[in-house]
């Protein structure tokens, strides 16, 4: 049981706490937080490398995989919200916008598709 | 204004909708969307591969750089909802258990130290 | 028909000379030719992440992918070649080396054993 | 001294030759070997992530970082060629026909200019 309140606004005041504690703020850099980004979205991608389509959905089945994989989207889910933070940007108003775009870029198919989504 | 309530939990709801209306469902293994979080987080990076620290902390004044910040954030945490739900991971705890095992790990300095972080 | 060697060293003077020529070194650091290496990368993966192996292997039969691949595969030879270069690394010597040391790491199996590659 | 030819072919052959002593084949799909290509960049990118790029400029006076630097530019390579052999993709035919483009793509500036470069 904790007493700190589990949402992204309390955790995103939490981890910049953290980091001001620890004199970290000057590494904390745009650049440096997307490229730490990137470099744990990455370490979450080398779970899966060698793994089938198949083994992935099962993935959580191994405690330590499912530990792992835990850990690695904390460290996504950090670096996302220090960026955030340093620069100033809503990571959810961000993503209602986006959702809203592209309900307008990919309408709902009215026959029996089946795509691929685009990037 | 919107409608939709702007908490995590709605917008998961949403892209799970999002996808599934688009017959999405069969792409979205947990190693495609651990694929497609990392090369989402490569496209913010690339934003600020060139600037240096400075100019980094300035993306934001220019209104073409802040739009791209924005949408690629917006697709980091896209990507990275679909991934917890597909596996039934709760993003949240994950992190409030990384924060919690962190706060052991690197106790705040008692002295006038400077160090990096660690990855 | 070229009339320039088509060999590693000569592919890596021929891109320093390129970057020279445009006054590039400024923004060449090792730092930001490891972001930029890494973008590329992401930028090959893309092309696989919503394909399934089987179609992975195919995917030099549709031109326009295969045009993608080489391209991306250029990029991502040219910004290693560039790092290689600022750092004075031979990328050759390296391989050897680590070839090598796998070599002791990873004995080859006795049996008909049929395990996954380590990273 | 090694009686190894260090060249692109011969290494190429050799890694081909340690995946299939290993029974490997299975897991290199065109696919997993981007991923792990990805990863691995990233992971080149992780020791330069709170550098300066003053600090990322002497990277190698620190043995350590040195020998990471090496081992990564060498696991690079390896996934990049792996990569090419189970495409037939030539890799500095790719890189020779990209100068090209670029050539035309980037003339070469006639003033005193200093602009960054594109992605």
């Amino acid at each position: 049981m904790t007493d700190h309140p589990r949402d992204l606004v309390a955790l995103r005041r939490r981890l910049a706490e953290f980091a001001a504690a620890r004199h970290w703020q000057p590494y904390h850099t745009p650049k440096n937080l997307a490229a730490a980004l990137s470099v744990e979205a990455s370490e979450l991608l080398e779970i899966f490398q060698w793994l089938t389509p198949e083994q992935s959905v099962r993935v959580m089945t191994d405690p330590d995989a499912a530990h792992r994989v835990r850990d690695e989207v904390a460290d996504v889910l950090a670096y996302l919200l220090q960026f955030c933070e340093v620069l100033d940007v809503d990571p959810l108003a961000a993503l209602e916008a986006k959702i809203e775009r592209n309900e307008s870029r990919f309408p709902v198919p009215q026959g029996p598709e089946d795509r691929a989504p685009t990037s």
